[in-house]
């Protein structure tokens, strides 16, 4: 479909996807069927108003709009669904899910080649859900960064080692994400005891813990 | 240091350590030297009252102080740190931690004994530092489920394939929990995006949102 992609920023997110197409024989580093904006979300629409229109054009982002991409007409917008780390490669992209979102089919058919080819797996998002989308791909990520903080601190204060989470928090995705413990046997005594030692050691995880006490019972 | 073992209740964490210590040659029916408890929290106390003094006696709940086990003074607790399914069996409890207090240096040998022989990594923790510690525990497993559910939602709702979430979740981890996305940015319109867009489509995920948000930039 492209014949050579530029890829505009090497943050976390454009260097694996530049190393990726420098692996495909499809990074071009001048003029490119594609430009493939990885530039921070608040810089997408002023580069892309900067950028001649003629090649197709797309970006990154998880929330950004598509019409963030005008005046471009030939434009879709490609979320890797992933958390990447400057300390690795473009095997980050592996398996990875990937949102893909455009105003027609051939803008579709030009997302899902791009996600083929840096080894995601696409999924068509419309553009009017990309903020309810992005919302929960930062709440089971970004969030589960949050709780372990959380419940790690909870073990140091209680002079317990954090690293004996992980199999835990590993067994519990295992498992299907199935529901065990206090909350899930009704068990209000315990919960009330956990508020109780928090409010008196960890004061600032109480708010954390009620919200999401009473999001599981709900 | 035992010869055989009495378990008490056969949940799903009684299943599994009863089938280990079947294994192991060590589970008895009948008289033991070491009566385990694996009932509810609630029949704890009761329970303990109603054993004959003499053989060890533990109990295997997280929150649950050695108290319980009066009139016995012979005794210790011992928390596996997991969550069990009744679809799995004894080898659940490989490789995962366990809490253990006692209030004597003997009873702590006992403890650290028994987790050895189920193949759990033991740590010594205080008597009174359990709730906290417990607390941790919640959080990190049991909140982790609330938190994939929550996400499910928004997913679903936005037209996305949940289990688009699993690799993003797993990379989380083996990333080291490295905060990224739009809060280690310090990236605040699309945070206000996602509550809005939740307050429109999921607005009982409000709270939950807002207060990991807070605990995040905190």
């Amino acid at each position: 479909m492209f014949t050579s992609v530029a890829v505009d920023g090497r943050g976390r997110v454009g260097g694996a996807i530049a190393a990726r197409l420098h692996e495909q024989g499809l990074l071009s580093d001048a003029s490119a069927d594609l430009v493939l904006l990885c530039v921070p979300d608040t810089a997408i629409a002023e580069t892309a108003q900067a950028l001649p229109v003629g090649p197709w054009i797309a970006h990154v982002s998880g929330a950004t709009p598509l019409a963030a991409l005008a005046p471009h007409t030939h434009r879709f917008t490609l979320h890797p669904l992933q958390t990447f780390t400057k300390a690795r490669g473009p095997e980050q992209l592996d398996d990875a899910w990937a949102a893909v979102t455009a105003e027609h089919d051939e803008g579709l058919a030009a997302a899902r080649w791009l996600a083929d080819r840096l080894g995601l797996r696409p999924f068509d998002l419309a553009d009017d859900r990309r903020v309810l989308y992005h919302a929960g791909a930062v709440m089971a990520g970004n969030y589960l960064v949050t709780l372990h903080r959380a419940a790690s601190r909870a073990f140091t204060a209680a002079g317990a080692p954090p690293q004996a989470l992980l199999p835990l928090i590993q067994r519990t995705i295992d498992n299907g994400f199935a529901l065990t413990g206090p909350l899930a046997r009704g068990d209000r005594t315990t919960v009330e005891a956990h508020v109780t030692a928090l409010s008196e050691e960890l004061p600032d995880l109480v708010a954390v813990y009620l919200a999401l006490a009473e999001a599981t019972v709900r």
